[in-house]
């Protein structure tokens, strides 16, 4: 049996290499699903390849399917072959809307430069999955220069994709209260550039002012950079071309002060807490009896999570296992 | 010296026990330091007391804090004694406008029966922190009738909150997206209870008939609960008796029905799931070699945790610790 899955990886991986995409689209299944070959697949494949991960990010209803449409049009201009990930709330309230969006992006599907896929997000608020990155890190090993992981959605996983990838783009509209809740949300800090998309609404040039101003206050970012503020019509794709430069010039900052390593550090350390995480979750579900303990008092949090994990009881000052 | 710990957590226990308010102030600040007298202290008051507890939550200048402070009067009108539990994000960008809304709550600081603690939420988008359940569990067992844990901010402590309170409010308003927001969030499934405030406002009448709308579409509550929706206008305290007896509605519901033990075990799984995440978090920082050969794709993800929990390499299937 050992021998068969061995003998299936090494296919896989062969025609993987030799850049199939069904190849792709197959150990991106085995990998969302949690599948052992999945596991194993990219434990061989993990570190290969170099692409600019670029995160879109920002409120539902801001525009960022069809601005992601754009700018894949821009990387195709340029000869890049495009990796996009896009990771859909599971609710059942957002499907529809959100397909609905997705279908603008489907013209790409006859172009073989692009490889788009939709992943559910697990829970709908709960961040950004340990599945998202490593289906990230299959794309970047099959070769693609660029790859767009656009997240639908408010909170922590804006916060997340900030963690994962090299340049993040923050798209706001001039909506009221879009950018107050930028703002109050602490969003500001994470993006590296913004969107005003849909600028040919009332309220636009507001928004650019009140954005100047607050990055203004707002703490220096590493190596001196400055996030800029494009003005964008994602519907007729003005100002995506100056939006794209931008994205560039952020990626060129990132080299020119040796800065990518440090990013490409935070992603894996990203992806190790979300496996912890998820071991927590997942033990914390199982244990019943455990967990009534600690809900009648018997047995503190810190007393119950060594007790999940397998470590020694009393290892420690009940600050983290020893 | 650990005599002298041990006498000082006894008289700390001691006057707690009394009701004296100094002492839970003290209790509070050693929890949310992390000190070592803290978690001994919680862990002898620990499952002590039966208090009523209230997660009210919504977007930014939903007017949360307003309508806190009318809850309160109407919870001591019926004489109970009121705990609050607010929680700040610690951006900068924040802290003003929302110091500005605490300060309305001020006016309860004569009443010996009403008791505030802001506690800043450590990350800004990070969801709830262990220490403010660990909080909440403080307030309980010095014996408030009706805790109220305000999260302000989206995402992911709008889930978080409903897996530890007994009863979660979400408070919309008429402002253009707020429902749509809520929609596509996903948060609707977690609300038990919705207020739409500044009803004064125009568009009052539509938001309450899309939610009407949206929560038919709904998959029905534990105990066939239908999440009733509210009209209110914090600022001048209309309609906030009817959502006071809105929760209390709840809270007979959940009696009714026994549900509130499974609340209390929800409760603890967050707590000890915030622990295993935060000692994944705490690791990661730390061991930066480790780090380093994941970026490197010299281990998995999965071989790092385990190293960084300390358990045996190879045990297990690359799923979790065994």
């Amino acid at each position: 049996m050992a021998e068969v899955a061995e003998s299936t990886l090494q296919d896989l991986e062969a025609r993987f290499q030799e850049g199939d995409i069904r190849a792709l689209a197959r150990a991106l299944t085995l990998v969302e699903s949690g599948h052992p070959l999945g596991q194993a697949l990219l434990k061989r494949l993990r570190g290969k390849g170099q692409a600019k991960v670029v995160g879109i990010t920002g409120s539902p209803g801001a525009g960022k399917s069809t601005l992601t449409d754009r700018l894949i049009l821009e990387a195709r201009k340029r000869g890049e072959k495009v990796g996009v990930l896009a990771v859909d709330p599971s609710s059942p309230f957002t499907g529809g809307a959100i397909l609905g969006d997705r279908i603008r992006m489907m013209r790409h599907h006859q172009d073989p430069g692009v490889y788009i896929r939709s992943l559910a997000s697990r829970g709908a608020l709960g961040g950004l999955a340990g599945a998202t990155v490593a289906a990230l890190n299959l794309l970047e090993a099959f070769g693609f220069d660029r790859i767009f992981v656009e997240t639908v959605g408010v909170g922590q996983s804006e916060v997340d994709i900030a963690r994962v990838a090299d340049t993040t783009l923050l798209v706001l509209t001039p909506a009221a209260g879009d950018a107050v809740q930028a703002f109050k949300a602490g969003v500001m800090e994470i993006a590296d550039l913004f969107a005003v998309n849909k600028f040919d609404l009332p309220g636009g040039e507001r928004i650019v002012q009140e954005l100047k101003s607050a990055l203004e206050l707002s703490p220096p970012r590493p190596g001196g950079w400055r996030p800029p503020i494009f003005p964008t019509v994602a519907a007729t794709g003005e100002g995506v071309e100056a939006l794209f430069e931008g994205l560039e010039a952020h990626h060129q900052h990132l080299l020119a002060h040796n800065l990518l390593e440090a990013h490409r550090k935070e992603r894996a350390r990203f992806e190790v807490e979300s496996v912890i995480q998820e071991w927590g979750r997942r033990r914390t579900r199982e244990a019943e009896e455990v967990i009534a303990q600690v809900a009648q008092g018997l047995l503190s949090p810190e007393e119950a999570a060594k007790a999940l994990l397998g470590l020694r009881p009393g290892s420690g000052n009940g600050e983290g296992p020893s």
